[in-house]
């Protein structure tokens, strides 16, 4: 199996790195007779673009998106679709110290122990960067998947949480948080600057819901639904931890507490009581909205200066230069979404491939 | 791709229900030469093994593995290991209720949304019996790893935690709750007495360190270890969260805090002041500890109605008869050693692929 | 990926060796609420069987096949179903000389070259014997498409070609040759028996036809439906050339003899004039019946003693005791037959999966 | 499993229509370290090119190669690699008569039937121009096995065979046919343009050797060396039927004539008297070269006008103009050469996996 791609009939393989030419993604496996052009794709990159706010990254990058295969007439055609984004804004002088020495928290070191070599440039492939081919597939994830809404937000920033009371969807695509609590949205803003300011990063929490998503979806034993969901948003860079529906929380409950009661609803489906379960049941969609959520570790390139060593294992001290998100997570939003689609998507698809 | 398959070159396939005649693994790519004979399998089978104390299910199965394929004169030849274990001690008739009515958190209702019909006796397909073949084939994994120990235990049970001063790891293997804590392990024997008197069931939190596992192993994007890892442990049946390092703790530091400082270690490999990362850095071990933890809920099948609905669509109760794990977390302490054990013998055997 | 294992959606695993306890396989993806049982199974592999004509191996195996799992009620459910064959008839002591040199046209070197070990009691992994669990794996897949129609037989054996004129289908089940020209079975028999007199072996083409295959079945480009074919038919123990349609011949037509040209048909699908293309074009299908063709090489165990080497790589000669078949080809027919049913029920749910 | 990938370790996913803007390969898995620019992989592609003889297509195209990531500072990272080429000449107005029937012995049909819509323009993705990516890859993975020598070359066209005495290495690159044999090169140029010129097409078959494949590579039983080989040719345009070593004669051999008797030779090994095996046995190889050999059905793309229905299904003629191989088998040389490399580079990969 390829390590670069990702899902088993609807796949996607991505490549590039953060300094070179461009990046992208080739979608395979795609249904036929969908339509999408270059315009449904950008504006869902437009979300994750950097450089749209103080609190990202000011690398600017248009992250314009072109289709080079796979469509004809605005339509797919089942061939691969191979999407790719050009690298305009790359400033690879920057990393002649991370060339040389290991940021701690960072992938550096791991990636030369594994390779024997690296791309320092801007992270090379370990770059939050590469993202930008997961929400460019992603894109075309949502055209086959049109039953479903996925969306993404934050739920926490540097430690503090929204209040879920305050809970408002429309305000998610109003500040630059993808935060759905207006309050909580101006206590970030403060966080996130003085984070800036002081050369330091934090971390934060991203929910995912997917809504509609029919009941039999997903697929027992290692190809579980959650499994796939887990895989998927384990693998964004800076996520340390993933939970379906009440996750971590469950494990406190009693079983009649978290057990969902069912009661007769509508067209025959059952209504649930309650969604502890985040919308999967054995692995497979229960019909209730699929609830996830991740945990994004602060960005390890700060300026702060931290204990190293160097490339021949000497003690040194690496505090870094160029541009950095002061919070990655914010811009994961969009890319947990993306992961999320893909996920649906594919299994939409094996589902037909068995059941119907 | 198979949906009961799990890994890329070592991969292994597990099949059975419940209270099918039978349940057992295939491995497949397994390195020639390696000492094998169900002595070596059977101890860690004994460890997951029911009915050895009174916190974990009554029935009655000595779960005897048999190596039907793969060895020779007691070696590994590198063609397919075919492992049985038989059923012995299924009695079917307690699942009448559960033929016609879903339990609230129980995969029922999923699986026949998806399938149209299921095995009901036992859980069918959807039992933790499944993962005593994952335990077997976690024995083969440990024969290709010797250089890795892989231990698992429970450091939460019923929202009781344990006091990380107090751990000792040959406490584990001295309580029926692999707990490194004995007063911990004291206080849960009450808690668990206490939910099987009263028909009802509690979650719990099992941690797992794997040591010596050589920076590098892992790869970059979507066969990251830390991802691999998770799609591993949300698999096992009721785990909602997944989280490697200081998983959901880590979005609540700054990018100092988080940060594993390096300094000149032994053999030219660093040494890390911390591990926050869990071990992982960019998808790709560095050589620390990999550590994991993952929250199991509360068992579904409890004695206490709740409000469901029949295979029908009406409204009904049900409670679970038959013989259940109170807490079904604690024997999943070694079927999270054997996930570990399985994604680390194939990454393994990948970077080996790649990078000797 | 798995090595012993075949298949994208609807995908078989392997198991065993010629004189271990049993073989089997294990059938991944199976749509649910397919009728079978053990009954729907048997016949394809008495087909198989060996022992049932003078002109195969004097090996008595019944070849009962077992499911262990994946069925309830006398239906599939959709999990993996696990086929179990035990082997009852070996006689592991005629092959003292094989464990200590190697058999010239038999795996025997090869396998010692990349395992350094291997089980050498008849031939252990490497015997057609394999090919029992394909048969039963095979028998599976035909659940899956029963709106086609798959049938084997020879065309040649030890050089001497059937009359085409002469074919006829239910000529095929009459004669133990798989044979559909009953002129030819009678002088194959000759020539078997000479061959088995003279301790020596002789080869044979194995021809099979897929009818009512729907157009559509198949992709682009590394998985067409003539790619896997291939493929499955060159797994085949002794398979040396695969042909579809029209094969090698169609190297030497001109353009106008080779395309199949249409017309209007019933239905709207076109009627072809000829069938050059042997029902595939660009790996998808035509509609029209799939030919494939296999060529068979004689047995690699024979009487006769040929020069080899022996495991410290000194000059012996061997000649293979032990009960073989004087041409392995005839019992493939029904092996041909179950990896065609296998390679079109895969691509039949892999088409569901992105065009229905 | 991607459709449109190939390989399991060293795996590439080709993308691109004939007349896109662009076509490409990406390729993952490739080890760290190797040296490779756009220079070493260049030359592959120009020996595939069109329009270099009046025997292959006049389509003008450069087909220059980008590396778009995956390398740095000239040297492989294990990232994946990104290669694209430009389409710089196509004239799809050419393909309106295409766009409304169908060719016959052509994929367009097939492609209507199972995709319901299709790219006309030069075949769309059923172009063999998709070979070009092929080529590319193929340049990588050439890399990774510096120990082996891949030769391909035509052993006959239009029915006519070289004389295999008159087999020169050398003067494959001395005509545009890839013909080992000068005087059978002077045959087909007559032969060619005599098709040329009527407006018709002829086939041929290609033959490939690997030297110094070492014994061990390839894989029990799905992957066995052969299966892989024959799914990768019968995966090029055009190919109709596969042979290893002897094939289809190998089934007119007895067993005496077909074994390859072996004796002591060099370094332990032994000498084999001969090669019915084409280097492969059990579906490993043997340390013999190994001889694999296709046969390619005459283009289908032809300006004899033909019986054939449109895509209302209504009876029409069709003769394809636009600039098109008189014979597709003679550049298929190279690619043959490529998708060998791209095999053996996977299997030396799998087989350090599970072997050393």
């Amino acid at each position: 199996m390829s390590l670069n791609s990702f899902g088993h009939v609807f796949r996607f393989t991505t490549w590039g790195e953060s300094h070179g030419p461009a990046l992208g993604a080739v979608v395979d496996g795609c249904p036929p007779g969908l339509a999408l052009t270059e315009e449904d794709i950008q504006p869902w990159l437009d979300r994750r673009r950097p450089g749209t706010s103080r609190f990202t990254t000011q690398r600017r990058e248009p992250d314009r998106v072109r289709i080079l295969s796979g469509t004809f007439e605005g339509r797919t055609t089942g061939t691969p679709i191979s999407l790719m984004i050009e690298n305009v804004d790359a400033r690879s002088k920057d990393y002649a110290d991370v060339a040389q020495a290991y940021r701690p928290g960072h992938a550096d070191y791991a990636y030369d122990a594994k390779y024997g070599l690296r791309d320092p440039r801007g992270g090379g492939r370990s770059s939050a960067r590469e993202t930008a081919a997961r929400v460019a597939a992603g894109a075309v994830a949502r055209a086959v998947i049109p039953e479903v809404r996925v969306r993404g937000y934050l739920v926490e920033l540097g430690g503090d949480p929204i209040d879920r009371v305050a809970f408002e969807d429309a305000e998610v695509d109003r500040n630059p948080f993808f935060c759905p609590d207006a309050a909580a949205a101006t206590r970030w803003a403060a966080i996130v600057d003085s984070a800036r300011k002081a050369g330091s990063s934090v971390g934060a929490v991203v929910e995912c819901v997917a809504e509609d998503v029919p009941a039999g979806w997903g697929a027992p034993i290692y190809a579980k639904l959650d499994a796939e969901l887990a895989a998927a948003l384990m693998s964004i860079n800076a996520v340390k931890g993933v939970e379906i529906g009440d996750g971590f929380a469950a494990a406190r409950l009693s079983g009649e507490e978290n057990g969902d009661p069912m009661r007769p609803g509508a067209n025959g489906r059952p209504d649930f009581a309650s969604n502890h379960a985040g919308g999967i049941a054995g692995g497979i969609a229960t019909g209730q909205p699929v609830v996830v959520r991740c945990a994004l570790k602060p960005t390890s390139s700060i300026l702060t200066p931290m204990d190293t060593v160097d490339r021949q294992g000497a003690a040194t001290t690496i505090a870094t230069r160029g541009r950095h998100d002061p919070c990655v997570a914010i811009r994961a939003a969009p890319v947990v979404e993306a992961m999320v689609a893909l996920v649906l998507a594919d299994q939409k698809m094996l589902h037909r491939a068995q059941c119907v």
